[in-house]
């Protein structure tokens, strides 16, 4: 198929930031684009070449928006999986499957499947009901502390609680759950692996990430990560075999903890790009997003190494503002070295909401890393 | 001002690649845009907030459109000069200038300008009409060889010719025009000068310029240039007194011979993002495209030296092909290391017709050029 003529279309499932940074890289190969989201202020409204108003987890809108492209992605994983196995029943090309996304939705299901192909995961319990956690802990089957997952639809960090008294479980939504091993780690680590539909595979370096204290948010991701080698090397086989037991086509997003005694294990995994791949743009030979769409387009993959060193800061909403977006101090930002903000366009900011991200790239990765510090004691995302 | 706002408008003349490269990071930095064209298929037609039908050319068109917006910027030359003028008197911020744009848009005005500010560039004769080169030839005031340039709306090698006999005058256009001495020089070089409205000044490394031999347009631009620092630090001198001389703001491209002797002397400049700017998307620290807007919205300046070595080659239409466009073997040169094509998304293709370009980006300079060489051999621009 010549995905570089008008007659073939890319359908994108979500129109978020995610789906705007793709976009800049369909323009780049000039890809004719369908993205459908249920907002007329998505930030894929432009630049896509037709936008398409619907809910993601509708099958009817999902099922008859793919039927109009010829291949089909998604750039949130909270959409209607069922419409997209019909429409890989009937022929469509789906990239990543329906399959892959039913086992990723669920965090009980995905957790078995590390499981069952002997991936390294914590330990953790299946509950169908929060009340099964108070009666596991009662029977002593179940001890503090604990991290309690919801098992669909978190994000950010919602969904996901340290549990160490019973209190701690007042307010959790009462639904499926699962309470994982608090596993005491050294570093959050990820792995971006591609792979397209002709199995070729490219892993992006390890990279390391801070989160902040309450957000639960990623606050620096630092690339590459300052681990030893044998430690990168047992994270990317770790990556490299999970995107080979989903049999995956696009980009997958391993999160990974580093364990006190350099063991990896399995966090979760994202199938598209990631939070955790920004820098990519700026300091990678391929970015992500140029990857994504190579892999599901079945082009060659691109080089996945760095020019130079990256650290990306997330963009998120002070605390104590809501409404209208200003980003305060951005200029100052900007007379900084290598420093490269990305504004999603989201005009109304709330607390720790996602409002974009700045890169900071250089030679010297602790320069890089000081200047980051820098722009994030700077810059402000506050409201009018 | 407040750019990252969406009150402020930044207006673009011109709907092309440049426009269409340049809203990648109006997109990046959320930055509202509204871009003027005369045609419906403009590159620049999706990803602008807001896209405006008009004739560059009729200054109603023009003014009418830069009323509407904040700042005004162009991707292209040929626009209604006297509408910017007229707009500046009302106050408009319209970066570059009226003012530097009607000097540039006239070859003979330009060369002038350059004569009176002690500017190198190769002597030349002006002539208001074609036949006024054959009685200075017959006079014996003008002898053989010399360049034939139109003063106006030449673009892509169209409106230069070199002159060996009078047969070579035959099928010119008649109009205004100069004989410029045929000076033999080593190599064609440019360098980007970026300015902004507070006259903070960066430089981006001087570019070497192939050129095809019979289309006279740019076929590699090679980043930095293979010649010696001395030469180098001649041509950019020459290029930050260009800028002075103008009061620039924005980019200034500033085309340059280095004669057999190592002088440099002036070709010709454009206010704008250039062809000889397009590899710094993926070598350089900042690209042209966000340099420029940098500098017309007043920001601090990013750094522009290169992560890497970067070679640019032009795609344009193959000869003896006209129709919609097909890029033959774009995947196969997706495959080479470090390869990035870019299409500008113009439908129909005709000889010569620049359709898009490829980089290539390497630690290794002379691996990115050996890979360019293959990248021209091996894609081709086609119809169907």
């Amino acid at each position: 198929m010549n995905y570089f003529s008008s007659n073939f279309k890319l359908g994108i499932l979500g129109g978020g930031q995610l789906g705007k940074m793709l976009l800049n890289d369909t323009r780049k190969f000039d890809i004719y684009t369908c993205v459908l989201d249920a907002s007329k202020e998505a930030p894929c409204k432009i630049a896509s070449n037709e936008f398409h108003l619907g809910d993601l987890m509708d099958y009817d809108a999902v099922y008859n928006f793919g039927k109009q492209v010829d291949v089909l992605t998604f750039e949130i994983e909270n959409v209607n999986v069922d419409a997209l196995e019909a429409l890989e029943k009937e022929g469509k090309k789906v990239y990543p499957s329906s399959k892959t996304l039913r086992t990723i939705q669920n965090k009980a299901t995905q957790k078995l499947f590390y499981v069952d192909h002997n991936l390294p995961t914590a330990p953790f319990s299946r509950f169908a009901y929060l009340s099964e956690i108070e009666d596991a802990i009662n029977n002593g089957g179940l001890e503090f502390p604990f991290v309690w997952k919801a098992t669909q639809f978190g994000y950010d960090g919602n969904g996901v609680k340290v549990v160490r008294k019973l209190s701690d479980l007042e307010d959790l939504p009462k639904g499926e759950c699962i309470a994982e091993n608090l596993v005491p780690f050294k570093n959050e680590l990820a792995v971006i692996v591609a792979r397209n539909a002709s199995g070729e595979t490219k892993t992006f370096p390890v990279v390391e990430m801070e989160f902040h204290p309450e957000a639960n948010q990623v606050e620096y991701v630092i690339c590459p990560a300052r681990i030893p080698d044998a430690v990168a090397k047992k994270a990317t086989d770790v990556a490299l075999k999970t995107s080979e037991a989903y049999n995956h086509v696009g980009l997958l997003a391993v999160e990974m903890f580093q364990t006190e005694n350099d063991d990896i294990l399995i966090n979760e995994v994202a199938p598209r790009p990631h939070n955790s791949g920004h820098q990519t743009i700026e300091a990678s030979y391929t970015s992500q997003f140029e990857q994504h769409l190579r892999a599901i387009l079945n082009l060659p993959l691109g080089r996945t190494d760095s020019k130079v060193g990256g650290v990306m800061v997330n963009l998120v909403g002070a605390e104590g503002f809501s409404g209208n977006v200003i980003y305060e101090n951005i200029k100052d930002i900007m007379k900084l070295d290598g420093v490269t903000p990305h504004i999603y366009g989201k005009k109304q900011t709330r607390p720790f909401r996602k409002m974009g991200h700045v890169t900071i790239v250089n030679e010297d990765l602790n320069e890089a890393r000081r200047v980051a510090e820098e722009v994030k004691k700077t810059i402000k995302v506050i409201s009018e």
